[in-house]
């Protein structure tokens, strides 16, 4: 099974750049997976994209040796598995609010002993190669978002769940939670504080702190603060970031 | 966030009259939105339709100001949050049979504190304004269905559930659960009786009742029973309808 | 190769009764395949269907017997022979206005030497079996509209075409060519003489004259006239009927 | 409701060869839908096909009378119905584990009272005819997969199960909870007796023993010993293994 | 037939802001249609789009009143034809270099007896209201592509045609015939003038100039020269430009 | 602009095996392009694949190294253009039967002032590199299909053809010209002498020469021949035999 781009980074000592596909389209897809990223998510969650779509998704990203990854609509072992069996390198779950939560999204992307993954990695062989079964627990990425008061309270049991790669901060949802309006890259010092523990509790118990993030000064300093995985703004965000830009000065000209 | 048909119906004291989408297509979608529903529900139950063509059914009522509404296939939070995020702005939750699925249905609903619904409202946000997350909450509309005769000795707490907007009756499954043949528009005393019930306890709480029907006679009649919404015949059943007349008329020329 | 519901019509004298596809949908097209029609088109022209998806609709139509058939977007062999190699069994060609337009028409449905189709029937052969190839010159299904006033005044050399099935009346086109507004069911005496002098050329040269209509009671009339083809309103017209009736019926009550 | 080729073969005492649709495409669908086999099973867990894909796969199967099946991602209700409304006759549904799991797999394909399905048979009844409801429960072929060492302690109590057809062993996934290397027709003595141990479980209490293949001769021995339903390999192998001989002939002429 | 934002903007005496459309997405294309261009153009030339995929294009974007418009592949009248029908409101035709090319590109806008446009707006009737028939004659918008110096050498004749709204400048394309690099925004003094002589062909015979842009400062100077219709980069181009500048920032941060 | 896998071969003096992709679906195209062919046509003429979905197909070979290609269902300039933007290095092009047809295809293929070609990369430029456009027009592969006694009578006017890469020969059309019945492998002496005369044409001209074949044997012997360029049996051919192979086994066991 040959490592990819993610997995170099972090082994080198670097920290994960990751995009954002929020656009079903295989051609979105390919386009992003064009540029210096070390990991693409494609999310099925918020995100505008179902299984099938996916799929072509994950194909148009091989060329480029990304990571390429999805977040799950859900905490269901179903679709978990199909996107791994589909080519994902790795998981990002949301709303892992406790220990139990997050034993059962590890266990869904392990095989036995260490969880109850089904065997059948049908495209995953296919591109990633033959030794895919042996490798696949410690290789596959899993991250478990935390973005609840809940989670929160709950954070170092979760994050001393066995097997489990890191967490991953939802900032929006988490600041909601704690009586906030929706919003990326948070100010509020309790919210950055959360924000805060959240990284702390990964890297006490060695476990990778990923975060997403809305601007590039943000997420730069999410990275020096001790984040090693950051996503910058989805592509739909992208796209009309340079829409705007570009009217505004047609419309200023 | 704008308000679109059938609320304003519903503000105006009227009842709503919502069509129903089973065929997987942007096009049939666009062409019942050309008629004078109140509401439109996309099908992922019964229907044969799935999230990724449910998304372009979505974008094609767009332009007509009805209230795009969704069914679920199962009372799963995965799938209400991801029709919600495309821009449902109902949905329609099959086998509500306790107090606890109620729950759980409404909770997928709403954003905290009231609910645990995610946020990440992609098309949602772009499609009906930016003041979406404050009002979506309040606005959006939840109708448990009550098909079982589990879900009818349940049903004065199921109504109680705060957030809920109102019940919907599945009489085909009512009626199969209560021993009969399926099919819409019941006749049998016990059933019309338990469909009154469902009715009265929805009122009591100042929820909303609704109905699937068959027939228009039996639909006018419904909302003269007190009824506040109500489906006519899919779509499958009205392209029937009209090949049914033609071929008829044709052959008896 | 086995015979199909028209052709099985046309054998015992009997008049084919066509239905007509423009919904992009292989749900739809399956639905229309459960009535008993001769033959259904999937309208590539007018209708919102491409090839992809087209294919998929008579994928849908197999297990019912009826012969499929499709309306080209204009006279050109790449489409043509791709959608017989897809398994159609007849093709509806628009705009054939002269006898040069007429054979490059049959020659795209024929395998040399009496025309120069290509030979490749994928699904073709896979559905309609083994001895295709030496069957299809002579059973595939090839009809030429005709839908201007120049077509008109050509009639009699295009029906003279060796290998054409037949004619088709495009009442719609043929009334605006001739100054008049769209519509099906011409009554103006012109346009109805000139439907009847089309009809009369083709029996003339022992083709088969067909016609798209409108109302039941238009096409029945049709078959009286001598037509033995015909046509009823589309799967778009058939939904509008079918809601409007219903809707219609709900707001009177 | 009309029985089709796996029901047939099984009423007169044989035993059925299924196909593995893993691909999601309704043409491999239909193409494997051309051969012998009594049913064809679309994977949609270790697949590359979800729902809507998998409805196209439906239909183009519908002409060759083979029992058209399909796998589950899980044992979830909203899927497991939805291909049953869909028109699929039966299901496959992995990790069946234990008692209550195999009664809830029962449950979904089970309208009231034996269950808890919901009716609305949209495309079933279009195409298995007017009876679907009252023979569905009698009808519908249930297989609960035997993947796991808990699953093969809990096999007698599985296979009492009211309502399920039988078990279809999973050696792949059986062999990895036993500690060896996934793959199929496995010859270690103990994963060999484990599969034995189902057979003879299921043939007890009257139900049906099937089992995932690879070879040929395994397939055929499996019947010999007394399974009465077993796969051969998917079409994703099966392609494979056509290229891979077509090539090694012309690398080494 | 209501008339859409280019419409109103040209008879305001305003200049027409196109969007590009690139990506085959119904997805992007809502997104693109929520900002402030007047009009959007498909592009099934150089756009990875194709008829099907376009048609869900145009259906996301009809509730932003922007006016829709199609690049066609090259100059046929079935493409042609199947976008009108399907809603677009306007063509762009590549490669236009004689009097005859833009007869035949214009006939095909138009129903007789201006032009021989088969009639049946399918989805055009139904989105752009009754009076489709009567108005689209004057009403769509067909611009003939000037980007060859054998078109440059009959411009005079081009911009004569009866029918045509106006031509459009595809400066890349004339470059390269020109004998230089591909490239948008062309600089070379020749070129230029080439590019202001086409502008002053279209003014002398009262047509529309338009013109294929690269950045906002070359399409507002296009639009001080006398161009009243001018297209800005591409979604694909956009999204590009966003990525690499927020990458940009974070490398260097 | 990269070399790819058959422009390697052909370089270093061997010969080019090509395989052929007639199933709609970018995992059947995976799985092709996971083996050791140098290149894979995606065949749009007689294959069920249209442009959409084909673009998919070439996405998911992309990581592969083979080359791209494709055959294009008539000569005509849109479709040829629209796939080389769409990453495809070669075209085939059926029914080239005059020098005239040649000039067509190969103008279509190649940028001012060698051809006609209208820039526009946009997905080749993505994947292939930066120098696409000045490579181009030497570096794409251009196969003209001698496939009836018309072509063999221009044979050498064909293959004097500049800028032409080769012919192709299409031995099952080429043979139903001549009279016979269609098939690969063709045993007759006048079949096989006029392929034998398209081969030594296309050499003296410096040309390749291509042809479809069935079995390995007769391919292998086809490269001893003098053929450089040569396609094994379709995806669609392939899981046949494999599937029948299968299911011959099992039956006989």
């Amino acid at each position: 099974m040959k490592l990819t781009k993610l997995q170099d980074k972090w082994a080198a000592g670097g920290n994960g750049l990751n995009g954002w596909c929020s656009i079903p389209s295989s051609v979105t897809a390919e386009i992003m997976a064009g540029y210096d990223f070390d990991s693409l998510t494609i999310d099925l969650q918020h995100g505008l994209v179902d299984y099938q779509t996916a799929l072509t998704m994950l194909q148009a990203m091989t060329a480029s040796g990304i990571t390429p990854m999805a977040r799950v609509p859900w905490n269901e072992p179903g679709i978990i598995m199909k996107l791994l069996d589909g080519g994902a390198l790795g998981i990002i779950c949301p709303m892992v609010n406790t220990a139990e939560d997050a034993q059962a999204f590890v266990g869904a992307m392990r095989y036995a002993p260490e969880g109850y993954r089904s065997s059948g990695p049908t495209r995953a062989m296919l591109v990633h190669g033959g030794g895919y079964h042996d490798a696949a627990n410690e290789t596959l990425v899993s991250l478990a978002m935390i973005e609840t008061v809940e989670a929160l309270s709950n954070v170092d049991a979760i994050c001393a769940t066995d097997g489990l790669t890191g967490v991953y901060v939802g900032p929006s949802d988490l600041a909601v939670s704690m009586g906030y309006k929706p919003g990326l890259d948070r100010q509020e010092p309790d919210v950055d504080e959360a924000i805060g523990a959240i990284m702390v509790a990964a890297q006490k118990h060695g476990k990778r702190a990923g975060i997403h993030c809305g601007a590039p000064a943000y997420l730069s300093s999410a990275f020096v603060r001790g984040f090693s995985f950051a996503t910058i703004a989805s592509d739909i965000r992208l796209i009309g970031q340079a829409i705007g830009q570009n009217i505004e000065e047609i419309k200023t000209a």
